[in-house]
C-alpha cells in the first residue's frame, strides 16, 4: 500500500470540500448567522490546511494500482464525513458529534436518514450545507476531481472511478475517463438548475428550489421542511417525483439523448426495466391502497411519488406509508432492495445487478435440461464478461452477510421488526426512511450509539457498493507492496 | 419429455405409499377408529390401484434424462401429497381437503406447519401417519424406491438422487447408487429405532416414543401434544434436542464413523461450521434470554433446543421464543434460513452452499486486491466443480426472487410483517413455527387458501431445493424428446 499516494488524493478532495464550505460561509454571513459562519470558517481553515500537509507528501511512485483505488475513495469518504460533519456540531446545530458524523454520511452517502427531529429551525446556512451534501455525494467528490484537477493520468484512474459510481460495470461514454467525468458532471448540473428553475416557475421560493433540487439530483432526501415534499403543493410533488426518477437513470442514457441517439438510449434492457416496474408497481399500489385516499387521482398521486421516492432511493415524503395495507409496505420493502439503474446517481442493489443474477440463473437452469448447451450472458446485445458476473455473485454475497450481521446488530435496540429490518435496509440502500419507528415521520434519534455507527457504516457500505469499504479490512491490502 | 417413464416412478412410489399406510391401517382397526379405519382402507385401495394401472405404461426407452429425473421427482411428490392427503380429509380429522393438503405437504416436505388448533383430539391412527409422513419425506421417497426396487439401473438415477437430496452435491457413500441408497436407510432407520428406545427407557409411552421419534429423525416437528416436546421432562426435552442436531448431520460423517475413520469424520469443514453455529448461537441467546429463566440451567436448556429446533429445521417447540428479546429473535430467523447440513434430513439453504458462497467471494475479492490471481474453491480440501458453484449462484438467486414473490403474496392477508415475513421463511426452508401469528403457540390456520397454497409451493420448492419445482413451469423441458 502507497499511503502517500493516499494522503495526495485525500488532501486534494479535503480542497474542495472546503471550497465547497464557501458558499454556506456567505450565507451564514449574509443572514448573521454568526455561529454557523465561525463554525464554516474554522472547518473551512482546518480542511483547506490540511489539504495542502496531505498534498505535500509527494510520491515517487504515481501510478495508482487497484488496490490503492479502493483505499483512496474509502478513506476520501471517511474523511470528508468526518470533516463535513464538524460544522453541524461546532454552530451546536447538532451538539453531539456522533449525530453530526451520522447525518453528514447521511447526506453525502445521499441515504438522507436524519436524527433531527425538527429540521425547520435550523439556520438557513446549515441546511444549505446539508442539502449540498446530498449533491456532491450524488455524483462522487472522486468524480469531480477527476473532472478538474488537471494532473491526473488515466491509467489507475478507472480503478477510482470503478469504486465510487454505482453499478457492476464503469461506463465510459467516452474513451479518455476525465472527459468522461466532465460530461457527466454537466448533466448532473443542467438537470440541478433545470429543476431549480421549474420549482420556481411553480412559485417555490429561492433558497427552497434549490436546497430540493440539490437533494433531489443527490437523490438524497434530506428535506427543509418537517413535512418534507408534503409541505408543497400538488406541481411541486409531480415535479420533484420525476426528477427522483430522472435521477435514477443511468446517465449514459441522457448521454445518447443529447447525441440524439434515441433509438439507442431506449433499447437500454436496464431502463425498460425500472420503467416497467415503476409502473406496474404504482398501478398495484393505486389499487391496494384505493380506499385510504379521497379520489383515485390522490391516490395516483401519492403512490407514484411514494414508489418514486424509494425505487431512485430518494428518500423525500409526501404521505406516511407505514399506513399502508401490508402489501403495499412490502412491495415497498422490495423496491428499496432493488434500486435503480446502475450509473445513476441512486443507491440500492442496481437492477443492472439484478438483471445480471436473473439471466446467469436462467443459463445454470438450461445446463441442468441440456447439459451441454453453452450460453453466454448478454445486457444489451453485448457480452457481459465471466469476472463481472462473479463480481455481482460477490456483491450479492456480501450484501447478504452484512445485511444479516447488522440487523443482529440493530436488534439488541429491541425495536420491533419491522424498525430493525427496514433500518437496515434504508441504510444500506442510501435511501433514509423505513418502517416502524423510522417511517416517513419519524427518524433515527432513538437509536443507540452502537448502532448509528452499524448503520453508518452501512450507508457507506451501501453507497461505495461495498468492496471498497469491506477491502479496508482485508490484510492483504495493507502489506508492503513488492 | 418421456411421459411414460415419469407415470412408471410416480406408480411405483403410490405403491409404497399404499404399503406405509397399512400400519395406520392396523392402528386405526385395533383401537377401533371407525372413520380412519375406511379412511385408510380406501385411500390403500385406490393409490395400489392407480399404481398398478400406472406400472403398466412401460416405456420402450428406460434411459432417465436429466429433465425427466427432475419431473419424476416433483411430480411424485406432488402426487403423494395430494394421495396422503387423503386419510386426514374423509375421516374428517381435518374435514377441508386444502388445509389437508397443506398438512400433508408439510409432513413430506418435513416442514411441520399446522394447521390444527389442537392435535390431542385426533384419533392415533391419524396421528401416527401425519408423523410417518415426516419420516418418509426426511430421507425422500425417491431414494427409498431406489434401495428397495430391484430392476432400477444406476444411468439416470443420479439425477433423481441428485434432485431429491438435499445439498449442492448429491454424496456418493459406495460407487453403487442402489447400494447408496440401502446404506442411508439403514443409518437412519437404525438412529430412528435408538431414538424410541432411549424416548422409551425415560417413560415415555410406546406410541408417543415412536412418533417423536419419526417426526424428529425427519426434521419434521408434526407433534402429537398439543405443548410439542415441552409437554415432556428434561430428560425427553434434551434427548430429542440431541437427536435433532444428529439429524441436521451429514450423513456421510455418520457412514465414516461407522467405517472408524473417525478422524475424517470430524474434518468435514460443514460439520465443523455447524457445531461452531450451535454453540455460539447456543451461548448468545442464553446471555441474552438471561432474565426470562428461573436459572441459567433453565435458560440453556431452552436456549439450545429452540437452537436445536431451528437451525435442524424440525420445528419441534418447549417454548414460545415469540416472547424473547428482537436479537434472538432476529438470530432465530437467520438460523432458520441458514439450515443444517447439505445430506442431512434437515432443510434450509444449507451449510454446504453458504459456505461456498463465502470462498467464491473470498476469491473474487482477491481477484480484485491482486488481478491476475487465480484461486479455486476448495471444500474438506477437494476443488468444487465450476458448475457446482454456479448452481449454488443460481439456488440463491431463485431462492431470493421465491422469497420476495411469496412475501408479496402472503401480504394480502395483512398479518404483521415479522408474520408475513417468517411465514414465508418457516416454509420455504422446512421449519415449520415462525414469528408472530405463527409462532411455536400458533398456527397456520388463519391464513387465506391463497396464502395457503402458496405456502404449500414454498415446502415443496424448498424440500426438493428449488430447481426440479422450478423446471416443471420451463416450456423447454415438456418438449418432444429428439
Amino acid at each position: 500500500m502507497n499511503i502517500k499516494i493516499v494522503g495526495n488524493y485525500v488532501g486534494k478532495a479535503l480542497i474542495i470540500e472546503a471550497a465547497f464550505m464557501l458558499p454556506a460561509l456567505i450565507i451564514a454571513l449574509s443572514l448573521g448567522e454568526t455561529s454557523s459562519a465561525f463554525a464554516f470558517l474554522y472547518t473551512i481553515i482546518a480542511a483547506a490546511a490540511v489539504g495542502v500537509l496531505f498534498i505535500s507528501l509527494k510520491s515517487k511512485e504515481e501510478m495508482v494500482y487497484s488496490r490503492e483505488g479502493f483505499v483512496i475513495v474509502s478513506i476520501t469518504w471517511i474523511v470528508l464525513s468526518l470533516v463535513g460533519a464538524i460544522p453541524f456540531c461546532i454552530s451546536k446545530a447538532i451538539p453531539n458529534y456522533l449525530n453530526s458524523v451520522f447525518e453528514t454520511v447521511s447526506g453525502f452517502t445521499t441515504t438522507g436518514a436524519s436524527i433531527l427531529n425538527n429540521v425547520e429551525i435550523l439556520p438557513k446556512s446549515i441546511l444549505y450545507w446539508r442539502s449540498f451534501t446530498n449533491w456532491l455525494g450524488g455524483m462522487g467528490v472522486i468524480m469531480f476531481l477527476l473532472a478538474i484537477v488537471p494532473d491526473i493520468k488515466d491509467s489507475g484512474t478507472i480503478r477510482m472511478m470503478k469504486a465510487e459510481s454505482p453499478g457492476p460495470v464503469v461506463g465510459k461514454l467516452v474513451p479518455k475517463l476525465k472527459r468522461t467525468a466532465i460530461i457527466l458532471y454537466e448533466i448532473y448540473i443542467a438537470l440541478t438548475l433545470l429543476e431549480t428553475i421549474l420549482l420556481l416557475a411553480g412559485g417555490v421560493p429561492f433558497f427552497d428550489s434549490l436546497c430540493i433540487a440539490l437533494s433531489n439530483a443527490g437523490t438524497g432526501g434530506f428535506s427543509i421542511k418537517n413535512a418534507s415534499i408534503g409541505f408543497y403543493n400538488d406541481y411541486v410533488q409531480i415535479v420533484v417525483g420525476i426528477f427522483m426518477l430522472l435521477f435514477g437513470v443511468n446517465f449514459n442514457v441522457f448521454y445518447l439523448i443529447l447525441l440524439k441517439r434515441f433509438k439507442q438510449a431506449i433499447r437500454s434492457e436496464e431502463f425498460r426495466v425500472y420503467c416497467g416496474i415503476v409502473i406496474f408497481s404504482t398501478a398495484l399500489i393505486t389499487i391496494n391502497t384505493m380506499n385510504l385516499f379521497a379520489n383515485i387521482g390522490e391516490g395516483l398521486k401519492h403512490s407514484f411519488f411514494q414508489v418514486a421516492t424509494i425505487i431512485s432511493t430518494t428518500g423525500f415524503a409526501t404521505t406516511d406509508f407505514n399506513l399502508w395495507p401490508e402489501f403495499s409496505k412490502c412491495l415497498m420493502v422490495l423496491l428499496m432492495l432493488i434500486g435503480a439503474c446502475a450509473g445513476s446517481t441512486a443507491g440500492g442493489t442496481k437492477i443492472a445487478r439484478t438483471l445480471i443474477l436473473i439471466k446467469s440463473f436462467k443459463n445454470t437452469i438450461q445446463k441442468l435440461i441440456h447439459p451441454r448447451s453453452v450460453k453466454i450472458i448478454k445486457i444489451d446485445g453485448e457480452k457481459t464478461e465471466e469476472n463481472s458476473v462473479k463480481e455481482v455473485h460477490a456483491y450479492f454475497t456480501a450484501y447478504v452477510l452484512i445485511f444479516a450481521v447488522s440487523i443482529l446488530a440493530v436488534s439488541f435496540d429491541n425495536f420491533g421488526f419491522d424498525t430493525t429490518i427496514t433500518s437496515v435496509a434504508a441504510t444500506l440502500n442510501n435511501i433514509g426512511p423505513g418502517l416502524g419507528a423510522i417511517g416517513p415521520t419519524g427518524n433515527y434519534a432513538g437509536f443507540s450509539a452502537f448502532s448509528k455507527i452499524v448503520l453508518i457504516l452501512d450507508m457507506l457500505i451501501g453507497r461505495l457498493e461495498i468492496f471498497p469499504v469491506l477491502m479496508l479490512a482485508a490484510p492483504s491490502i495493507w502489506k508492503r507492496q513488492k
